[in-house]
């Protein structure tokens, strides 16, 4: 934010953006989840899919910006199809729709080496189904994505085929493509490790993005920014991405040390806004599209409030990338003035752009602290009555 | 190995330090484990303390090479003292003896914010009673060790203060160490994070060993090889606590990421060797009071399989180890011949000792290849038959 | 910052803590430096001590919170304590002292098998020699603090004898350590790899602080923030350090990588305001002799800039990190209310501390925007004319 | 190795596999090099062009496995093509081909803020001129790759556009591709730090994949195997390079930490075997263009010591990867028989070769062993004396 600009035109900018910025948030993030170690079961936790869409909707009451739930096929629609028209009735009830589809691959006895990549037929066929099935639950909800987070691998050198594997990818994701259809979206997860731990079948943005253009033009990448070796520059891949027009959106949470599935922008606030930068330095046409999403586990935190504090810190750190003045920024890049320019990039990070969202927030009829209204709400005391029964005797659906 | 060495002399120094080297297996890695997506349940898997003993017995009837069993006192001794009497018949049941104790600070609902280290005195104290439990079930069951893995920490940036906590944490291992008595040892190990994202209360071997010289003389310092940084010199740390005294024993495992788990020396077999090789280049003073032990977690693999590979394949690396001609390799090193050094240590790394193993395997009455011997045995499919119903229906103690 | 906290009493909490709050320079930060790669010759860099002291000077002058320069013994005094004369000239003439004592024990040609930690007892010697001169110079200068930092280690497994450079080190540094007298202290850095790649004898904070509590009273640690592996907790190293009255200084400098000695909070400036959070935590006796330097690798961006800018966000890190209303927090991270706890904390990080920070500037006589005023001052074009010939034919003092 | 092979069949396999691998070693590698530290000046190490060619006939003779040496255009053609008759005639005199050419992109004053990816339009014609000129000395030697090491990036988020100087890589690269004639290759290198130490313009092998497929099928990408971040599973890279037809060849070295370029295998010898197990897996069109070289910075070990050590250990590591029973463990993979599989795997890596190797060499008229010929033959000694005055002297050209 340089000087030139007065308060007036930064409410203004930044108002706009906020208006436009929307980000989901999972179904899956209002239940129970914990480490392979356990599992601290929460009161309020929600056990069902009625549950989730309540709490998904009394976020979006708070925030304004988060519309729609992501949605996991295995866990939310057990019935597959037949389960769309209840949750069409929640969509109503809750005034949040579905957003992206989420098949599950990882949870099933039979994908035990593997599931699209698993050297057996028989269990790549299951898998496809399961794939087809919910690029069919898709269509039917109307969503647009389908996203697409495949955990196989291997765990030790020698006992599976890297390359086979690689074909055998192929062929399942193809088959899945050719059953989209207009309108629809299938986005390739990566992640370099865990559960599968020596080797992961779609480790990287270089294998998600070859995959997505070898099947077809409706797969892009997405990005789960927990899901990188240490040192790497998020941003960069994200560049990169926009530059091939293959992004499809993201997973947003924070990590300290693997895929840590913390809140957004805890541990690591300056990359989320060097990301958000990334994303407005590119033409509107190669980023129109993106889906931001919220993946979290959210293990000791209270799944509400943790859940607001994310879309309210995805929204402060998109308004403080969005005050960059980009204009001046790439005058001093090309000119290599380069204390310039970093401190013209970071005096937009320092900009304490609280009032201003309080502000807009107040303008559209919101709460002008979420986090707040919500504990005056006595929202989570109610359902942390309502469920604690329930919570006591879960089996929980993450882990 | 010089060549001036003969192979019968090598076969002397290795069968010498086989019959001293043992390996002591955890009760737990015979039950299923997983990871926090889930868990692929195995129909040979243990699900009781029983059967666990009778793998245990078996895979020392194997390889003559693991005569103790670490317990698990939550999932082994659920009684607590009162199931002291059980497990002698069992010991004497199976021929193998209990090995160290292993406390449980991680999985009760009041753990949630930490158990020696967490800020309630209430919960501090159920922490101690616990590990107080834990030493008497140690000293009614004559085995040595406690070994202690404290997995208490925070997930978020300010919502627990580091340092009050330490002081929280010397306070009950104090009062633990104050309960023990001779011939017992309490082994403090330390782990960088996971369960805990942010921070973990004792997350390096430098605070093991403050907490270890605080409290007393009979607390050492347990490695486990999976609980580093990318990029840490183990065996440096081995060296140092070697020099200090200080080194109570080891958990062995590999990884590639971050706590993976894996059988030993399957991702980076030359790092075990080279810790071995510390080991035994320090005064058998230091040396002679350390514990070996496998904890692994395998998901993946047959419990009985991995297990007696586990062994095999640290026997064999030990092997390595001692042919190394550490006098020989002092005087290069002093003179900074540093090829000629390098060459004569990895001259021992890939001199193939299995012969030689096998050899030593026959002369003392056990099956030259166990592997191959568990196979034929049929042992696997027994208990497989036997335990299948009720691996099924299992609730795992694991996670 | 509650709301509760009026601005008046803000600025006045800020305030007093920079009066408190100096950081110091180093001179090898205004001379040339670069990789293995090579080296971009800047033509204002400095090339002799005496334009080392007047940029660090101008600095001061620019900042008024840098007012001691850490010296480097063979590059700032190569005739040893001959040159302190000189040194006391140049103090008086820029108006900024001595700070702490830099030996050097990784360039010259002997040390290519390490320093204090080499086989060759001769070396060690030359090594301790070189200590014993650093500390007589330290003496000499009236400074407090000598700064040790030891590149010793090994390239490959089995070419050096890790346990017996240990006991060479304690040997060596006992020498030095009885040389000292009252008033003086000696620090000791630890770093995990660099210009050693297998093995570095002073690897990580367990190891220095063992060397610093077996050689005596006097030695402290010393804590470089880009030297810790990924993943590490830096902010908790400095909680125990803190906790054991260990905690000698810091060397501040920003990494994404490996040691990349960037400018302090360029890349993760939320670690830098949680490391200020710990010390400000600690009681004021445990915190008092801290030393605050910089030791930065200012390859690309102009040496003056980057220094005037790595003072400045110091400064501004620190005042967000007083800020923080620490008895609150102890009461929400008692009560594991964390949520709250972690919005506390932040509101500090994001409160826009730039203007209470240019108000004190300008109340105690500095400029208001030191970086400005720099640039309109002409000092950089000035030196940069007058140095300009000197450093095209420079052989740099650095790599 | 199953037991059903006998000694003379595996003799077979692995002589017909040894004839055929060649590994090239880089005229740098026999120079003087350091970190950005300082330099060990090595009295033996090669100062000239005719020196290099010399050390580097000398390790062919002495393995008969390295019969290219990669050429540094700017260090070893100083006057481009006009230095290529030069050349010719030690490739005549020392009976090694000249191999690789690798252009320089880092070391002119110009390259500071980058050289294909430089915001200045004057910088990048400079280095497309440069690269151009290396495409015709590579034409000119009758060499096959150019190997294109860009270490452009920058060292603060915000100070460069990394979107667009994707676009000025590729034109840079287009231009220089359509440069190439017949019978030329370009191999792009990736490395994601070092020297440039927040963003590297191409950082992984997603990026240098997109650079190779997007200027033309004459570029493939370029394996260094210390470029990556930790836990990386490198395999599995080159498997999928494999898969797309991608890969053109390695640089060869090993490292703990970060780009460390110690010897091969060094640190992780099973990582090697792995990698060329990947090789062996697939057919042989894939395979039959790929380079193998070694990149190493040997600062402590004798350079000669080093290379002989290099190319032995690559052979060797070859032999032992040569000797799985692929068809086998095909069948093992697909069943998912974990514990066989990787025992099998493992067989051929703890199987002994070196007397197999020696035997090859012995069979071919080479040294039985090389390192101790190297040794005997007094060929360093010899070289230490007519080099020391000048290494004194030196100016390296490598930092």
């Amino acid at each position: 934010m340089g000087q030139d600009k007065n308060v007036g035109s930064r409410q203004d900018v930044v108002w706009k953006a906020l208006d436009r910025f929307h980000i989901e948030i999972p179904s899956w993030g209002f239940a129970n989840t914990g480490t392979r170690f356990g599992k601290f079961v929460q009161s309020a936790a929600a056990t069902s899919i009625e549950e989730k869409f309540a709490d998904a909707g009394e976020v979006n009451r708070l925030t304004g910006a988060s519309p729609t739930v992501g949605l996991h096929v295995l866990w939310d629609l057990p019935n597959g199809v037949a389960d769309v028209e209840k949750i069409r009735g929640l969509e109503k009830q809750h005034g949040v729709k579905s957003g992206s589809i989420n098949p599950n691959l990882f949870q099933s006895q039979e994908y035990k080496y593997g599931s699209i990549a698993s050297p057996s037929a028989e269990v790549r066929r299951i898998a496809l189904d399961h794939l087809l099935e919910s690029v069919e639950i898709g269509r039917a909800l109307e969503t647009k994505d389908i996203s697409l987070w495949v955990s196989d691998g291997s765990n030790y050198p020698g006992t599976q085929s890297i390359s086979r594997r690689i074909g055998w990818m192929e062929e399942v994701l193809g088959a899945m493509h050719a059953a989209t259809t207009e309108g629809q979206r299938l986005l390739i997860e990566y992640k370099p490790f865990e559960p599968a731990f020596y080797h992961t079948d779609i480790a990287d943005w270089g294998m998600a993005l070859h995959l997505a253009s070898k099947i077809g033009p409706r797969a892009k990448v997405l990005v789960d920014t927990g899901h990188h070796y240490h040192g790497t520059n998020i941003e960069q891949i994200v560049a990169w991405l926009l530059h091939l027009d293959a992004l499809g959106g993201f997973h947003f949470n924070d990590r300290k040390y693997a895929d840590d599935d913390l809140t957004i922008g805890s541990i690591d606030p300056y990359q989320v806004f060097r990301i958000f930068h990334e994303i407005l330095s590119a033409p509107a046409t190669a980023t129109a599209g993106i889906a931001y999403m919220i993946d979290q586990s959210h293990n000791l935190k209270g799944k509400m409030e943790a859940m607001v504090q994310s879309v309210v810190t995805a929204q402060e750190l998109y308004a403080r990338a969005v005050l960059i003045d980009r204009e001046t920024l790439s005058a001093l890049q090309d000119e290599c003035r380069l204390v310039e320019a970093e401190e013209l990039f970071r005096d937009s990070f320092w900009t304490d752009v609280r009032p201003i969202v309080r502000a807009w927030r107040e303008a559209r009829g919101l709460a002008g602290d979420p986090l707040q209204q919500l504990r005056e709400s006595g929202y989570v005391e109610r359902i942390a009555k309502e469920r604690a029964e329930k919570n006591r005797n879960s089996v929980s659906s993450y882990a």
